[in-house]
């Protein structure tokens, strides 16, 4: 995550009022924000629960206060990087792929699912989550890494709105009770504090009723330099 | 990682002893640990550097003070985890595979090469690592989900091998420097401390000649009562 994604977050919200406009179609087909290659139809990859979910939260991008922020649009930002970088100090010699470690590599199901939604003003992002079997640890649960990179890659997409280009320094995350595979969880995460180019933020996992708590975690992400070589 | 592996890892000895054995053949065709379906021969998958680490530190496997762990351990492990914990109460009604997040899911080279070293007596891991491009999280370099991916993998090696069955309770990464994709970085594990069900490790993520420090992390494993329910 490696650029304001503003003037992409502004265009998408047109899409988030159609998505979540009211009653002439009593269910509107949500889009499908899980597959890179056609993120328009309704995903097969969501479950019920996690659809339900999203399309509620949808309602809330109406007054503009929250964006919606498709994986598809990660992708986008890191070609935009790619390019924007190529020539930097920063990228000098480096051999790079617009590859993504957490929107890539899984199949449709099995991996990584979610809906993402942005507050600007409230510096704040929450996230719909389904993890699949691919992302296992211990029989049946999330792996404590799926969960760290999900954590991490969220916390980086807020960071990277409030600061611009960042990268992570710190990641804190307790365990409070392991997350089953296949359940819907949702990610609370916040702006805490910022002083100079560092950001402090907090995020929080819970069951989607919010009753249980799954895993909390801060992290500091620090603004980057683009006229420093990184490695 | 759900069970003690000192069973298997005696009888892995003997591999290991083979692999690094003197001489008569003055460079031995190492094994691949890279992929599930054929763990025997070498590996195309593993850069010079990580074959040549991994084969200098096969060397101390000699004298038995030190075990390699081939991941293909960690899916026997997986699949003996799966089959002992099918009937108890803390997998009652839990649907499961016998995937892992660590060693599934990529392609070889393009994702978690390792070499696992481990040491009973110190209660120490060492482990070789190489991130490949589908690890990528800013362009050209690891994702720092990735890299806390692997950093609880490898400490719940080292936990289950000291405590038994066990589960991430706290993960703290401190990102020092950003590791490159295609490089190849040295993980030194240890036990701190154990407290009870508690065992605390630490660790360390070094360039290979261990001069440049690129990420330290600590972490705490609770040991699991296998007659309560985990969720």
């Amino acid at each position: 995550m490696l650029s304001s994604c503003g003037a992409r977050l502004r265009a998408l919200r047109a899409l988030c009022r159609d998505a979540s406009a009211p009653a002439r179609n009593p269910r509107p087909a949500l889009r499908s924000f899980s597959s890179e290659k056609d993120p328009t139809p309704l995903s097969s990859s969501w479950s019920e629960e996690l659809r339900l979910l999203s399309h509620q939260f949808m309602k809330k991008c109406d007054n503009g206060s929250w964006t919606l922020i498709p994986p598809q649009v990660f992708h986008d930002l890191q070609y935009q990087a790619y390019r924007t970088f190529q020539n930097s100090k920063l990228m000098k010699g480096r051999q790079v792929s617009t590859t993504l470690f957490l929107a890539r590599n899984f199949q449709e199901i099995l991996g990584f699912e979610y809906a993402l939604f942005y507050n600007k003003d409230e510096r704040r992002v929450v996230c719909f989550f389904q993890g699949g079997p691919l992302l296992q640890g211990f029989p049946g649960l999330l792996h404590g890494g799926a969960t760290a990179t999900l954590i991490d890659s969220i916390m980086a997409i807020l960071a990277v709105n409030t600061m611009g280009f960042i990268m992570t320094t710190t990641l804190n995350i307790t365990y409070k009770r392991p997350i089953a595979i296949g359940s819907v969880v949702v990610l609370n995460i916040q702006v805490d504090k910022i002083e100079g180019k560092k950001v402090f933020l907090s995020c929080s996992v819970r069951s989607a009723d919010e009753k249980i708590l799954y895993s909390e975690a801060t992290s500091l992400y620090i603004k980057l330099d683009l006229e420093k070589r990184l490695t």
